[in-house]
């Protein structure tokens, strides 16, 4: 049986128009190659109900078996996805009146704390969001609209159509019950629930991973009977490997293969990312951490602050961006200054060591460079960056590195580059011994 | 004349899968809306050069006049779109041997720096990328690949296909001159460059901008012949307004209104951005800023040195995200933290204060709050934040804001926050007087 197809179909004038980045259309594409579909395309079309019927009835002429969309669901009449949907099904709507009261325990609330004042309004809102199609499943509300899962009308043919709310955190959960739904599976016959690894890699040219995969090739390990991808991002690589259930083996052995070939590059084989990595390793010293920035101007402090529970180890940081903030906040000798200029290895150093004193934390990382696009010169040209590390244990790391892009990458892959630094001195690194 | 309709491809197996996020199908969507355009649809596909294909055929088949295509023109055997194009277009693809030249030019020197040895192989990819379509015109590397705009072949119909590549910093300059092209104009007929202007708004609620549009339009304010877009954006609203020539008054009249209407909430009419707007009042007065921050971690600073030249007027900054580094990094006093807690408005004040003093600045903004998801309590829910600013010179102001949305919404937002409360400072607005 040939691999059920599958499009994604984002709806929004906003997002066609380029004023709102899509968070949909990227997650549903992860979350469609897991279930094990073949994804063809993800199209973003306005609020026009004609150009939503174009982009189902091209769906349709390209064989797909399974169409997701998100958005128009809301109680405005712009919001037009379900009625779209019904008639491109060949399916009536009719009002779903148990649906209608479930919707009304909803709204009522909210429109009361809203201050909303007008009911007839309301009631209208709430009937619209009730029509369904005749023969689709209903998917119960996670904010205040249902979802639906459509398929073509009997004796038609043509895709499922699975209707989701816009809003990301509707649309993520009412997926995940979307896809237990008989109907649902049914629309997608022999799909296969793939396997999933990523592979993190640092400090590998993207051109040498190609060189990997043809030598795995060469090796004997059947690569075409799974799916690899491979991304650099913000400063990494990602290998993501997917695979159906009987080539669970072909995957383990390419997994084995990339690990072998580049031993420590490969630092994450569970799909932690590097900033948990480093949380958990902080986590399992019982550390606190403290930052010096002055390229990244906050950028690591504001990365380690990113979850959840990091008032756990982040203990908080100087960004000296100012040679005289770098003196002044941090202790750093203004002879170093002048000797070596701010960007440079003893003053990375120093500033990690000043953060240590100051802030009062176990570890601290430090950052100088030159971001540009300004400031570079033929010895430190734009993205010569110096990160340290040190301890109150005395152990320390300091690095150069050289850093492509435009000022953004720059200062983001420094980001990455001293959290990497981080983990290597919390794994027992150092070099003063 | 009707309105010349015009779609965007962007090709990319990365894109596609969502491991990437696609930045040309925005920023296309933009520029189409200013040259007069009616944008009707984004689709992304991946490298296979059927879907690429079904793609093109279904603009032909909607009527499309133009379309826009990114990606898939680097030098490797999966880099099919110039190849699928001329397909499409009924037009044989012939080698240029000038372009090859030109592109040999280019690409020598970068394979020397990269130590590069298969000449064979390079030769071959500059081949390759010097293959065009017979009729189309070229656009000129702005990287190492060429753009092209490809009309259909004589006597047949269907849309002009412009060809771009996918590094956004290719793509922008060549869209820019792609524009001025004859090609390119023969294939839009009858669009009129746009009128646009941005009006941003602050601290007004997304649905009284509903009502100001209603009553734009009670007030005979013709908005439907103009083109509004609205959108909430970081915590503030945009409202984007594009007009034909001939409509240049109706713009002129609503965004007159919107003044009008909203007041000092309008802080900006001419483009600029909250970020730009602080940028230039410090410049005026010849300030330097520092900051204090705790929930938002580092992140103020963060925004404060993302644009060039930013060490104009940014000092630094502490990031105090553990109450002992309130104390110890920016003097609060303990009493303080002990009366009222971290977050509050005597401890923001006394955040400012400090940072002013120990890093040295003009001007100091603060930020403490609970960004969540736990550490909220009845008195002072998740959202919870208070902020300050003080000036050397003695004013200071205050404030309470409570920002919905989950962490990194409300770590965001608090952002914008301090960016505005920071503005109005420079303005001359103080509590103390």
């Amino acid at each position: 049986m040939s691999i059920p197809r599958a499009a994604i179909v984002v709806t929004g004038t906003e997002v066609l128009g380029g004023w709102v980045s899509d968070r949909n259309g990227p997650w549903l594409a992860q979350q469609l190659g897991a279930v094990g579909v073949d994804h063809v395309s993800t199209t973003v079309v306005g609020d026009r109900p004609e150009d939503l019927w174009a982009a189902l009835d091209h769906a349709r002429a390209s064989g797909i078996d399974l169409v997701v969309t998100s958005g128009g669901l809301g109680p405005t009449e712009d919001d037009l996805t379900a009625a779209v949907v019904a008639d491109f099904a060949g399916r009536p709507m009719e009002l779903d009146e148990a649906l209608e009261g479930r919707i009304w325990a909803i709204i009522e609330p909210l429109a009361k704390r809203w201050g909303h004042t007008d009911p007839a309004a309301l009631r209208a809102a709430n009937r619209k969001q009730a029509l369904v199609p005749v023969g689709a499943t209903v998917l119960e509300p996670v904010g205040t609209a249902p979802g639906l899962i459509v398929p073509p009308a009997d004796g038609t043919s043509g895709p499922t159509v699975l209707v989701l709310p816009g809003p990301p955190r509707e649309l993520q959960p009412m997926w995940r019950t979307a896809i237990a739904v008989d109907a649902f599976q049914a629309a997608i016959p022999g799909a296969e629930v793939r396997g999933e690894q990523i592979l993190r890699v640092y400090g590998l040219p993207e051109a040498q991973l190609a060189d990997t995969m043809r030598e795995a090739r060469a090796a004997g390990i059947e690569l075409d009977a799974i799916e690899v991808t491979t991304c650099a991002h913000r400063g990494e690589l990602e290998i993501v490997n997917r695979w159906a259930p009987a080539r669970a083996a072909v995957a383990e052995s390419f997994a084995a293969f990339v690990a072998e070939r580049h031993g420590e590059l490969v630092f994450s084989q569970d799909g932690r990312t590097i900033d948990e990595l480093v949380f958990d390793l902080l986590r399992e010293r019982g550390w606190t951490v403290a930052t010096a920035e002055s390229c990244t101007g906050g950028l690591v402090a504001g990365r380690l602050t990113d979850r959840a529970g990091s008032s756990e180890v982040m203990a908080g940081g100087v960004v000296a961006y100012a040679d005289e903030v770098k003196r002044r906040a941090l202790g750093v000798d203004g002879a170093l200054l002048a000797e070596h200029g701010a960007v440079s290895a003893p003053v990375a150093q120093a500033m990690a060591v000043g953060a240590l004193d100051r802030i009062g934390a176990d570890v601290a990382v430090a950052t100088t460079g030159i971001a540009g696009p300004g400031g570079g010169s033929e010895a430190k040209p734009v993205g010569t960056i110096f990160l340290a590390v040190a301890a109150r244990d005395g152990a320390s790391l300091v690095r150069h590195v050289r850093i492509p892009g435009d000022r953004f990458a720059i200062r983001d892959r420094t980001t990455t580059a001293a959290l990497h630094l981080l983990r290597r001195l919390l794994r027992g690194e150092t070099d003063a011994g």
